[in-house]
């Protein structure tokens, strides 16, 4: 299986995470968002992926976007180990976390939506670092009273093993932090995360750790 | 099951369509998101779902947030008629598409994000009606060429049924119509949409006939 991705793209990242849990080979393809006036605009990623988004997974001549869609489709092709806990309502629990961060937080503060707040709105740095942590600061306050004292919050977020919710928890933590968000409001978030990041699967997926990375 | 719902949230409107075509019954509680300051922000709905977003569906004394979330715990608790099709590839192809809709031309046209527009950036009607159209624009325009030409493209988004991407696309498609979207680019788009509303379980989900509608 061919990655299309690109090192700080938290979308990708999910899907590494999920890639290494699975203990999937698979071959990173660069897509540089910044570099040729955004590589992922090219027509040729454009045949791949209409959407212009990364990532993608490539099997063979077939391919599909969407972390979602890619994590459901190695879930159902490769159910070892489970990402996915066992019961409709603890899948569904699971799912609305990771949906929630995928809808909700993460495409707020895409590359392509900050670039038109400065572009187009003309909104200065402050005006868009303000907005990033408005997103990011009110989206993990809603994750950590999800988790925090829910009866099925374990290690992780659901249970003793990983599961999509801190696939999709990490990555959005990662960014927050790179954007200096405020998170001393939510330990469980926090607890969670470094829970996930003694695990080498999370490690190596990391951006800092990606063969297209700039550290 | 109850659905806490708001007549115009597109949201709700694709677990409305869901819950038709499954033939399932359900109550409506109006979560009106413009009255007293908001009734998704109140502690009530809060305790309910803390992400203080629309919908919610309840069933007994459980419940869970995000669209998504909601129709696969559906596809899994009553599966017929099927809302996936057969296939890892082809569920991977239809999750894709809807994942699409729900993560990256959605949430940027949120009512929530259309007052941080207002209020905080100072954005004024024409610009904020510029924000709306460019990515509902570019949005569909992506769908429409995952859709146009695609072998696996029938009479709705995937074959001969309905599945996730035709719940996800007439909901989006109603928006862009509201705020006066240049669609006609998007045929396939339309002719698949007009093919949906054929059917009672779409047009009985559309918000002017919600108990909530205000028209």
């Amino acid at each position: 299986m061919k990655l299309y991705s690109y090192f700080r793209s938290s979308a990708a990242y999910r899907v590494r995470i999920a890639l290494n849990l699975k203990g999937l080979a698979y071959e990173t393809v660069a897509v540089h968002l910044l570099k040729d006036g955004g590589q992922q605009l090219s027509d040729g990623y454009r045949q791949l992926n209409p959407t212009a988004l990364v990532p993608t997974l490539a099997d063979g001549d077939w391919a599909v976007g969407q972390s979602m869609a890619i994590l459901e489709y190695l879930e159902e092709t490769h159910p070892e180990p489970a990402l996915l806990p066992a019961g409709a309502r603890a899948r569904a629990r699971v799912r609305a976390i990771a949906q929630f961060i995928a809808c909700d937080i993460h495409p707020l503060n895409n590359l392509r939506v900050l670039k038109y707040l400065k572009h187009t709105l003309e909104a200065d740095e402050e005006a868009r670092n303000a907005w990033y942590r408005h997103w990011v600061g009110q989206g993990l306050a809603a994750v950590e009273t999800m988790l925090a004292g829910h009866p099925d919050t374990g290690r992780y977020c659901h249970g003793a093993q990983p599961t999509f919710a801190d696939l999709f928890l990490v990555p959005q933590v990662a960014n927050a932090r790179r954007y200096d968000c405020d998170l001393s409001a939510m330990p469980t978030v926090l607890r969670i995360d470094a829970a996930c990041n003694e695990l080498a699967a999370f490690r190596q997926a990391a951006p800092g750790n990606q063969p297209d990375s700039e550290g």
